[in-house]
């Protein structure tokens, strides 16, 4: 008997216990092109036993390539199972989120078919089957099965409740190597349009479902136990340049509420993964703002700080993504200091719009790049490799009170300190469009866009973000842009199509933005 | 006194009627530089007296560019006024929609500095404080000004409300030349986060507000009588074009209603503006499907032949945008049989994302153009020149069950009558991503993007949707960029960043889109 608690113990419904099984016998359940809805979400969650005893499977057997399935996930799961498989040769299409080196590579040579979309959409258009009209295996991790056959998830909601509305088969996966999480969730699976409700949510902690999931008991093939915990990823270190774009967000906070624009405690605030997001939640909890909130997407390490700061009084989100190592364990150890502060929802509703709207959210998510009229890139490096997928940015980015991207405004290549230049004449990929973005923010400076026409617009951002080596090209670009298209009549956003990604092109030939002059490219024309 | 009721009886706060005052006495308190906030949308139910006197007045005494002011209006307003301002050289700033010939010239030769925002967005944002901390003079036309100084709309709802939040000053135009229209609206000013509220909304029809917006009467300057109609469009007519068109959209829902993706009476449904607009609102007066609604931000003549038709119960819309002939007469002549199905809502509500979402709203819109990838350029003729702006359509196409973008596949340019493609490799400006849209169709097929990869979603948008002259074109452009990036391992959504543009350019150049080869562009180096 595990340490958090016996099998029969957690499956509260006991005639389920005849279905019990092992990983290895799930096996024979899947065939070649079957379409699979995993639990789990940015790695939160998600099956671990029974996607690796199918890999160890195909890897004893040699069976690369002949046995392959289309992926339905929340987000990104760990590495040992969907990247794993990505080596394997597992994966045929897979929606709408990933994180690894080799399934990126699968995705970017051809052999994976990925998709990504808005997380809220992905979420409700699943449910409506919009990807496929039925998943044919459900693998589902839970900490319970209640009584009456509810599923009581562990670290993170996705998107079971849609792929459990469309799943012929379930498996399930009882984890036992960690506490039940059982309580911290706020189950609902919405309903189809022109049925589906209002999520009456009016505060960070509102909770509007029940602690579990509904599932049909004869769907359920098999009950595994597990106690494989999430790798999560431990977080980023701050850096000089993150805590310089912090200290531009914390300026900003603190002038809006001077101007009475947010209140004092400002408002929940959603904030993206990484290094910048990290460096703000340590602004935060070094800062002046009392009694905050959080409606977010994802929780992470610094969560834990910002609670233990005093300063964070309730979080919402869809995931609890700690790292293994410290984060899971400080948080099962401080479990009474930070359960009920903590609901964790469905994707469809973590992300809706209504709630993101109604609540006013604070969004801030950090881009691969952002243009000069503020268009930003979340997605595709080069404007055409993916490297993890949408995620929820476009959720909180159209519908938060507050719309912040931020990015360092250079980043280095190989042959140049200052290689790449993050604000751009224009984006060579674009899922964030100059209708979505109020704030864009580097270490440079703070450009504060509401209310700003698109010339307006570039020349603060030019002058505000643009760091001081390319500041005088992308200065150069704009002003030859807008004298030779007003001259026309057709400068309302100026742009030159024959050269306005000369400085993409440059960095692929010669490893640097830094181009010398504007010149029509006769050199990349020869 | 009117047929429709006198001045007197009209505004039924009765100490107002001390500030009744001409249009001409009005003039005196507009100063150059002021903020100021219309009421009106997509040309219906705006000011017209004192913005008509207000150009009179600058073109008698030859003040062109001395009396310039930003002006904050729903969408677009008639000709008569926002577009003979822009002659006049009245206006500085303008959000976040126009239409006129010389407020567009004014805009892409820069002397207007226009923004757009997604309407919901600009709503709220208006009302934020985002625009302006304060409007200077607000100039409303009403039906009527009840008791207690309530402000009954006429035509529209538009951004009523959010002007008043901010006005200092409010000037009122009683519309006495038409039928009064109280009892048509649902007026409500959403509240500022965190105290923002649900917007119950379930059906198209549903009421949450009251039928009139309170003003503060202190704020009131003047009172004066129009008898102004608004200078609605007649109606574009159809042709083969754009019933191909809807005969596929037709198909379509038929097909997910056999699926069981739709139900029998369709959802809510949202329609743009524009011939195609009108052959799918023709299709659905002839076509199987009863009980429809509809949840939209114009209404226009063809929904009174819906009406007329039986098929719909019951229209949602933030204006009521008929032609000045025939289509008001016929409305004010039959006002028994539209008016208790229609409901006139603010944009902030509208176009909310809540009930959007919620209704599940069917969204159809027209673009300039979309690309194989199906990101959708709604607002820049050529990337960087201004048509009218945004509108709702990212509201919709956002949050809608369904998300449909429908353009004929060619248009004519002055030398050739298919210079013109309507679906590129990459689109020269984006406002709708990929991430938005479940359908494109043209009047050559229906591509149901649904649950594709990049890859696969341009292939199927080629195979579809493209023109016959330039599907050859097209095709190799898509077959050359796949090879150069999946050799590369960059090749999730593949684009050649010193070609993409050449049709655009070929365009600019030679008048047609045809091109001969997609060799690097070495006439366009020279």
């Amino acid at each position: 008997m595990s340490e958090f608690g016996s099998l029969e113990s957690r499956v509260r419904r006991k005639a389920l216990l005849d279905k019990v099984k092992s990983p290895e016998e799930c096996v024979e359940f899947f065939k070649d092109g079957m379409d699979l809805g995993w639990s789990g979400f940015t790695p939160a969650g998600y099956p671990k036993a029974v996607p690796i005893a199918l890999a160890d499977h195909v890897e004893k057997n040699n069976l690369q390539g002949k046995m392959k399935f289309n992926l339905f996930i929340g987000a990104s799961v760990g590495a040992e199972t969907e990247d794993r498989w990505a080596t394997l040769d597992m994966i045929d299409r897979r929606w709408p989120y990933q994180t690894g080196k080799n399934i990126a590579k699968g995705i970017n040579e051809g052999r994976i078919r990925m998709g990504d979309k808005h997380l809220s959409l992905f979420a409700q258009d699943l449910g409506y089957g919009f990807y496929t009209p039925k998943i044919d295996i459900a693998i589902i991790e839970v900490s319970a099965i209640t009584e009456d056959c509810g599923l009581v998830p562990t670290s993170s909601c996705g998107v079971i409740g849609e792929i459990l509305m469309i799943a012929d088969k379930v498996i399930i996966e009882v984890n036992t190597g960690q506490p039940s999480f059982e309580g911290m969730h706020d189950c609902l699976i919405p309903q189809t349009p022109p049925n589906r409700q209002p999520f009456l949510i009016s505060s960070s902690n509102d909770r509007i479902g029940t602690s579990a999931f509904p599932c049909d008991p004869d769907k359920i093939i098999a009950v595994v136990e597990s106690k494989h915990r999430d790798k999560g990823r431990a977080f980023a270190d701050m850096d000089a340049t993150s805590e310089a774009i912090a200290g531009h967000i914390m300026q900003f906070f603190g002038d809006e509420v001077k101007a009475g624009r947010l209140p004092e405690n400002l408002l929940p605030l959603q904030s993206g993964v990484g290094s910048i997001a990290n460096a703000v939640v340590g602004g935060l909890a070094q800062g002046p703002f009392k009694n905050l909130t959080v409606f977010t997407e994802v929780l992470q390490d610094t969560m834990l700080d910002l609670f233990d700061s005093g300063k964070l009084d309730a979080a919402s989100a869809c995931s609890l993504s700690l790292s293994e190592e410290p984060g899971f364990p400080r948080f099962f150890e401080n479990w009474d200091k930070y359960a009920d502060k903590i609901v964790l929802r469905p994707l469809s509703i973590s992300n809706a719009p209504e709630p993101i709207r109604r609540l006013g959210c604070i969004a801030m998510n950090t881009p691969v790049e952002f243009d000069m009229y503020a268009h930003a890139n979340s997605t595709l490096v080069g404007g055409t490799r993916m490297i993890n997928g949408l995620g929820g940015s476009g959720d909180f980015l159209r519908n938060g009170y507050l719309k912040i991207m931020h990015s360092p405004s250079v980043r280095p290549t190989k042959t140049d300190p200052y290689g790449i230049t993050c604000v751009v004449p224009k984006a060579p990929h674009i899922d964030h469009t100059e209708h979505d973005l109020d704030v864009v923010v580097t270490e440079q400076g703070l450009a504060d866009l509401r209310g700003l026409a698109p010339k307006d617009r570039a020349q603060t951002i030019i002058d505000k973000c643009v760091h001081p080596e390319y500041k005088p090209i992308i200065q150069e670009y704009f002003d030859m842009a807008k004298k030779e298209t007003l001259a026309k009549g057709i400068g309302h956003e100026p742009q030159l199509f024959d050269r306005c990604f000369k400085m993409q092109q440059n960095l692929a030939q010669n490893g640097t933005m830094r181009i010398k002059n504007w010149d029509i490219n006769i050199d990349l024309c020869e």
